[in-house]
């Protein structure tokens, strides 16, 4: 990276607006060169709140991630409602049309930053395009609530409490429907596993999850296969139709099976696409180090076994969390501006490898229930582990409560399920983010939810992490309000504390109030 | 039951020396005339601690039940070396004979207490004979640990650490495995269901159990099943050839796979037999109140469906406890005096009924496992309860700890297993015992056997019960030591605690350390 190149940002999402925001400056001192293009005609929002804004819980005003005329202020070229039909690596060409005049056009670029995303899942059903491209034309009554026009046609189902079809009982689809029946409609998921969030989850938890679900009035219909999709005649969406006959009556169908990474642009390009783009542990997608990618379009897979930054990492693929995006994203803008400096100073690039933090936890965002797991996925406690490691196991099937520990032989945490437990599944996500080893009687863990609750709880030290999609620190945060940050808004463009999913915003209020400067 | 009375207890293990025992002064004062008839030559002795005399840990001293010499100064005649063959209710008359000699004669009765007890099941092997009275006549080495004479044949094995061979994963067989394994004997279990103790435990229950085994230094052979006992040419046992081809080797075949009561005399007599010998809840087992059954030989199965005294109550086997039979020969002897003083005084009779207790806690008793389990064998605590009681599960796989707790909808408790978590079974058999609630949140129990272990554990209370067989409380014991009861065996003759299995003696000893009056 040279001082003057022109780097082309494809895509504005959430990871694409962190990486233009971290850049800003250089593009304002006019020592890079900026585009950032994207398709939508909304400049970024923050995706991860669209099914918020769907169930009326966020409005769109807290959503912007990127301010346009700001951007342009910085020299910044903002192109929205544009779609990027090709890459030629040879010229460094990017073939671009805009999708409201159809006219096209070509763009130079010296480095190119991939930040296309993931694209939905679409279900093979009786009554759907297949095409993954067809999703712009899906019947009326049926989404992936994937943006804000999706979000628009849920909203207005929901305020009227119609009946909600889920299809999918993954994280996202758990959400929506506890929103959705929080919101006041009936609801039902269909999904084919045997329970609910199979990924995550080992039987136990799915049960006691789904019969979390149960209690919150949300229907769940396990181990059912969809087979179609029934429109009325005015081919609007009236009810999901299974393999074993029954019909599932609805309003809306919520798809949600599934994101794929958006590599089309990458095959096009002869780049290497797994199941995302490839990149290896610097981001890089070609050896030229022309194009990179970020976000859920990119699958970090070093190409060298013996990798010392990345020991035994296997592909992975979009995480369904904005954490890792904004991580690599901050990385890459930190990897320009090193190389910039490395240029100007006559030096050489010195930065600390982007590596990969535990897998990040996945916490069902819900007022009805409350879930957190994160890694490996235990069996029974009673089963060895191939690893020598080991499994605790808690559940109280009357008040509903599950814990699941799964120990490497250390004892740090390889994994956990912690459900209905909150103050347990805090310190459980702590003692795995900080790869702290479980206490030798984990039922004392137990003790933070029981009836003396807090008595043993730990007390946040500055650097607890509290808002986990910006790792944002405890101490961050506190200093932010010292220096007078009086609101959750002005701590989030202080320090971007819960700008992501919003799961923290109750923890950074309550720093708020036990921080705030008394009035002289 | 009138004044001068025959009455004739047939058998004379602890159950039929119970009733001897609280009715002696009778017999004594000339109310009743006593006649007791035990099979084997030995008078009663505690059969429930021959596995431990077998292993040498209790001396035939400490056993023994009744002394004859005693019992016949009490003009109690005590045959024994004697068997009954016939019961001729319609004249009141027993065919006995004198096993040494042969010689048969008949001996009249008012009365009929049988106590027969249970006889071990012999499995069907080639190799043994499957005739139930062939017991005797079982190979050298080969034993169901019974009775005093299998007992100082297993000694000899266990004295020079042979190998042994146990056939049963039942409690009893895995007491008699682990005590084997700490004497520094080689031990196996055979067994043919999927995990030991399946009739008091749940697979995880069954699976930490095993590992536990394991870890003792017990092998373990689940899902065997034993073909043939391999004799070596003196017609010694040398192993057991299982199903599959595999031969177990061993000096010592332990059989411990239940035992089946002695009904034969009853069912020869035309009473009604079931598993055993049936009686209703006051112990009768014929119409005309002349033939009663207690201990291991008698079934209560009371035969009115509405009888409000054993509400629901179903047919009860042999628990291979001793409590249980202990309380009917005390109620039986009690109801005797209760209708002799009814006589006397021209009343009625007037006795509570005797009611069956919660059923019996089973504790694994050995050094290097601690189990405790009683009542209902719960299912996952994600499953629902058809009684909609709910399952509560603790499960450490590094630590080796497991509890479940089946609950009630009223939250008593139906069942329970403890394993490796002693504070935490005492206090949940006592939540057992009297029919109290669990607290609601189930995981303070854990905290008994935490790092601050002892915190919130329940003071024991003079109604406490200590020994579960004689059922003996603690203000009981605490009364004996202040009256001047300075050892486990002073405090056993004073209250019969201690007695029984024995399990209690460190509570019996720690209650007395903490009791005696200090020397004035």
């Amino acid at each position: 990276m040279r001082p003057g190149e022109h780097v082309v940002v494809v895509g504005f999402g959430p990871v694409a607006a962190r990486f233009v925001d971290d850049v800003a400056d250089l593009a304002a001192a006019g020592t890079i060169r900026l585009t950032v293009i994207g398709g939508e005609t909304e400049p970024a929002y923050n995706r991860v709140l669209v099914g918020e804004h769907a169930m009326g819980r966020a409005e769109l005003a807290t959503m912007r991630l990127a301010d346009p005329e700001s951007l342009a202020r910085s020299g910044i070229d903002v192109l929205l409602g544009t779609e990027v039909t090709r890459i030629d690596r040879a010229r460094r060409l990017l073939h671009v049309t805009d999708r409201a005049t159809g006219g096209s056009e070509r763009l130079g670029y010296d480095r190119l930053v991939l930040a296309t995303g993931a694209r939905p899942n679409l279900p093979v059903l009786r009554g759907l395009n297949p095409d993954p491209q067809a999703y712009e034309h899906l019947p009326a009554g049926v989404t992936a609530l994937r943006d804000l026009r999706d979000a628009r046609a849920v909203r207005a189902v929901v305020e009227r409490r119609g009946r909600v079809v889920v299809l999918g009982g993954g994280v996202l689809g758990l959400e929506a429907a506890l929103a959705a029946g929080e919101a006041g409609c009936p609801v039902t998921v269909v999904h084919h596993a045997p329970w609910v969030m199979t990924r995550s989850l080992d039987t136990a938890g799915g049960a006691l999850l789904g019969r979390a679900l149960a209690e919150a009035g949300v229907e769940v219909f396990s181990g059912a296969q969809a087979r179609e999709v029934l429109l009325d005649e005015d081919r609007r969406f009236r009810g999901l139709l299974l393999q074993d006959g029954r019909e599932v009556p609805g309003e809306l169908l919520l798809l949600s099976v599934g994101v794929t990474p958006r590599t089309e642009l990458a095959e096009g390009a002869g780049l290497r696409t797994a199941r995302g783009v490839v990149v290896d542990h610097e981001l890089e997608a070609d050896v030229e180090q022309r194009v990179f990618a970020i976000g859920d379009c990119a699958e970090v897979l070093c190409p060298d076994p013996s990798c010392q930054v990345c020991p035994g990492r296997a592909g992975r693929g979009p995480a369904g969390l904005v954490g890792p995006g904004w991580r690599q994203a901050e990385w890459l803008a930190a990897r320009v501006r090193a190389e910039l400096e490395a240029v100007a100073e006559g030096g050489t690039t010195v930065l600390a490898p982007l590596t990969e933090g535990p897998a990040g936890a996945v916490r069902l965002k819900a007022h009805q229930v409350e879930l957190a797991c994160a890694g490996a996925v235990g069996g029974p406690p009673w089963e060895p582990r191939p690893d020598g490691g080991s499994v605790v196991q808690w559940a109280d099937g009357s008040a509903g409560t599950y814990a699941q520990l799964v120990l490497r032989p250390d004892r740090t945490l390889a994994g956990y399920v912690v459900l209905g437990l909150p103050r347990a599944a805090a310190e459980i996500g702590l003692l795995h983010e900080r790869g702290e080893a479980v206490p030798e009687d984990p039922s004392v863990l137990l003790r933070l939810d029981g009836p003396d609750a807090g008595a043993g709880e730990r007390p946040a030290t500055p650097e607890s992490t509290v808002c986990h999609c910006a790792g944002v620190s405890m101490g961050r945060i506190t200093h932010a309000v010292g220096e007078g940050a009086a609101t959750v808004e002005e701590v989030g463009r202080a320090t971007r504390a819960a700008t992501g999913c919003g799961g923290c915003k109750a923890a950074v209020a309550r720093i708020i109030d036990a921080h705030t400067p008394a009035p002289a």
